[in-house]
């Protein structure tokens, strides 16, 4: 290779993941126009939310996680995605610790407009 | 479980993957609002072009995927991405058959404006 070429690096979830322990607060690992990918491990139960601007994607890394609707629920494990449409109250569950991705538009706060103390920082870099 | 709720469905990326095998044909299997998440099997090389309005992110889920940059490259492996900012010129390149999602704006065709044969069918549902 010419030695005058850059070599970029990937986003690599793994690493990702090493860098922190604590459960329920995504990091933003990159962004596509403002989109943002983002990392987090959640486990146990969530609160009852929805987010009335947007959709939202869940890709599932590790474990299985289940998403509660009020009519229903799915589960989805790794190798698995599913997009909660705008404004469908959700809570997501998992029984033992899930590691996912999130996409959503930047500026979307985890518990929607519910607020309280489940609300993480948002637009946290790793 | 209550016997009237509903199991949905997750969207798995090994079944996607099951219903197809010609190469450079992206699937849409998801939309986030005006976002497409689409499957792909690739193989060899492409042709050089930019997305002057858009930045595309690249998820791989098997192989490795080379992204060749005017001044360099990256490598993208299993459970890694990046996301080719909008009017870079890339030309993705796998020396095996690599298998990844695609996430970019509903309505984004793979060879940006540069037209030709590689130019695939787009909004092309699985």
């Amino acid at each position: 290779m010419d030695a005058s070429k850059r070599t970029y690096a990937p986003v690599n979830f793994q690493d990702k993941l090493a860098r922190f322990s604590d459960q329920w607060q995504p990091r933003v690992i990159a962004e596509i126009n403002g989109y943002q990918v983002k990392i987090v491990r959640i486990e146990g139960d969530f609160v009852w939310h929805d987010h009335p601007e947007t959709d939202e994607a869940f890709i599932v890394l590790d474990g299985t996680l289940r998403i509660d609707f009020r009519d229903g629920s799915v589960n989805v494990g790794p190798g698995e995605m599913y997009v909660v449409p705008k404004g469908v109250e959700h809570k997501p569950f998992a029984d033992r610790e899930v590691k996912m991705l999130l996409i959503e538009p930047r500026g979307i706060l985890n518990t929607g407009h519910e607020g309280g103390e489940r609300t993480a920082e948002n637009d946290l870099w790793i």
